[in-house]
């Protein structure tokens, strides 16, 4: 049986802009909604892509995300933005924010805005990639569910948190780094028990706070809170780094949830009836501010292929600049995606629950 | 025998200006370098301490290191500033450049400074916590000789490039994150070694890319440059994380060497006998800009009393924030500061060297 299945991108879209507007979200915003969740499926990041619609679905349904929403400036200086976004789509949210921090950092060469009263944005790397096209380096930080324990703890308290960061080249493809600040994201552990492969035991802690190859436990501890979690980038102990994934965790929150004034660690979804007030930070900075554009492209253009010319270690055929994986799968999957089955299915379940049929 | 030898910090700290001066360091630079190495060692962090003078001086003796600089704006806007070191000592640098973007904070929200010319600079924390005093958000960034292999790479081509977030708190000590991109630092290596451990799978590999644990031999690979070095922080594989640690090396030379227009990766020490070009990267961040101080150090407080008051995993007494070790080191060792017994030995005879006799 095909696992995968190709769907035109056309069609594809025309249906996630149906869904949400039925929902009761207009459809500009629809739109964006969209475009960030499709643009993941595309990049090859199934699990931020289509396969949470359900979950977008859902919050509109039982009212914890606003379909209608005035994403509002709070406070405001030539460089920098408080922004609340009224419990909104994440990725409406993440988008109009950063369209003003773009525009920001156009006239006044740094912007920033820290974000509050938002949802989960998607990738990360949406977000800091539009900085690209105006040749801003772009930055996108989240908050995001308490799935990490913190180096030494027993309990989930910060997110995945991840960063992301997007840099012109000239004529290579742009650097796009998009990484969470654990080991690996929730979704991965679930990639691995449908593969049947073996979780490495730098990966997650079971209820006692013991690094844990059961994936099947560690899911359901989270679930239920019972204790242990993700581990952060770099592992259990000190010793492999642990704590600077640890760290790099607290940064991000520290940008998102407490420079907005929003939630943060373990407040992020605290009941499942009310808003998840997820937070985001997001920048942009103008490269001519400091040297020559053209400059900073060719230079970016150096260190790219010294990289990929760089001789390989033993058994290793290739070195990949960040984002170069994505843009790959991005180019093949430009006019049709493919799609896991399941989430087709499930695509096809939340179309008939709104009277749409799936042209799939 | 003693392996550590308490010495009075006015002591040390005058012997080293001493020391500075007579290698042609004017005195108010002298004690801008003499404190940022002082207070490494204080800190606990002996690896970027006085340990180090030695280099200093032999870099200001064969002339790669300039003595006499003018730290110099090559271009400015209200929030942001182009700098050239001009080959002086990277701590004189670093000292006057975040002075400059401190400055700017205070007026224009945000400010960042790209710094070229440099040299190695000690501690990336220090120049962020010089934020602190002002309440500001301190970000301090620098590339570093190459060290580190790309993910799937044999060759080191990165450096370990550091990453320094010094963030203000109310009650609770301050928030200060501090580490290097790769798994550990050289100087972790050279510890083990003495102290006879067993060094990890995750931090190097040997002449062939493969991860070893051999550290006579990667200590001298990396010396004579046949091949390996230190692993990005997550290890060899992208399974751990290790294409994440290798994105992080790069973010910091992309803010530091490209933006600045200056070398990276394999071009810094390209040759012993021409300036190294170190770069760095500075920030700082207005948090009233975003949200009221009060407000924000009281929300540092309660995330650091979360995370110190969570449940311990088995077998863990303490969950400690970033900094915390050092800021108890730094307490302990205000007055009187323990050196390693062959650190002093070597201190000693740089001071001979100049006719500076040590008063230790």
């Amino acid at each position: 049986m095909e696992e995968y299945i190709g769907i035109k991108v056309d069609a594809l879209q025309q249906f996630t802009i149906n869904v949400f507007n039925k929902f009761g979200v207009p459809v500009e915003d629809a739109k964006i909604a969209a475009e960030v969740l499709i643009t993941a499926d595309q990049r090859g990041v199934g699990s931020h892509g289509l396969q949470r619609l359900k979950r977008y679905t859902n919050g509109l349904k039982t009212g914890v995300i606003k379909p209608i929403v005035d994403v509002k400036v709070l406070k405001e200086t030539p460089n920098t933005l408080l922004i609340s976004g009224g419990d909104g789509l994440g990725q409406v949210v993440g988008y109009k924010a950063m369209k003003l921090v773009i525009d920001k950092a156009l006239k006044n060469n740094i912007a920033f805005a820290a974000v509050r009263d938002s949802n989960h944005y998607g990738i990360a790397g949406y977000y800091s990639m539009m900085a690209l096209e105006h040749d801003l380096i772009g930055l996108s930080l989240t908050n995001a569910a308490p799935l990490v324990v913190p180096t030494h703890g027993k309990n989930a308290v910060m997110g995945t948190n991840p960063i992301s960061i997007a840099v012109p080249a000239g004529k290579e493809r742009p650097f796009v780094l998009d990484m969470a600040a654990s080991t690996v994201p929730r979704g991965k552990l679930e990639v691995y028990e449908r593969e049947g492969k073996i979780m490495p035991i730098t990966w997650a802690t079971d209820e006692l706070g013991n690094p844990t190859q059961n994936i099947p436990r560690v899911l359901a501890n989270l679930l239920d809170k019972k204790g242990g979690g993700l581990l952060p980038l770099g592992g259990a102990e000190e010793e492999s780094g642990g704590h600077k994934g640890y760290g790099l965790c607290l940064v991000v929150d520290i940008f998102s949830g407490v420079l907005s004034g929003s939630e943060f660690g373990p407040n992020l979804y605290a009941r499942k009836d009310i808003p998840a007030k997820v937070a985001h930070f997001f920048g942009a900075i103008k490269i001519d501010a400091f040297i020559e554009l053209a400059l900073f492209k060719s230079m970016m253009d150096e260190y790219i292929n010294i990289l990929k010319n760089s001789e390989k270690a033993a058994g290793k055929d290739r070195i990949f600049i960040h984002g170069e994986k994505e843009f790959e799968l991005y180019e093949q999957q430009k006019e049709e995606v493919r799609l896991y089955y399941k989430v087709v299915e499930e695509l096809r379940n939340i179309g008939e629950e709104v009277n749409i049929k799936a042209p799939f």
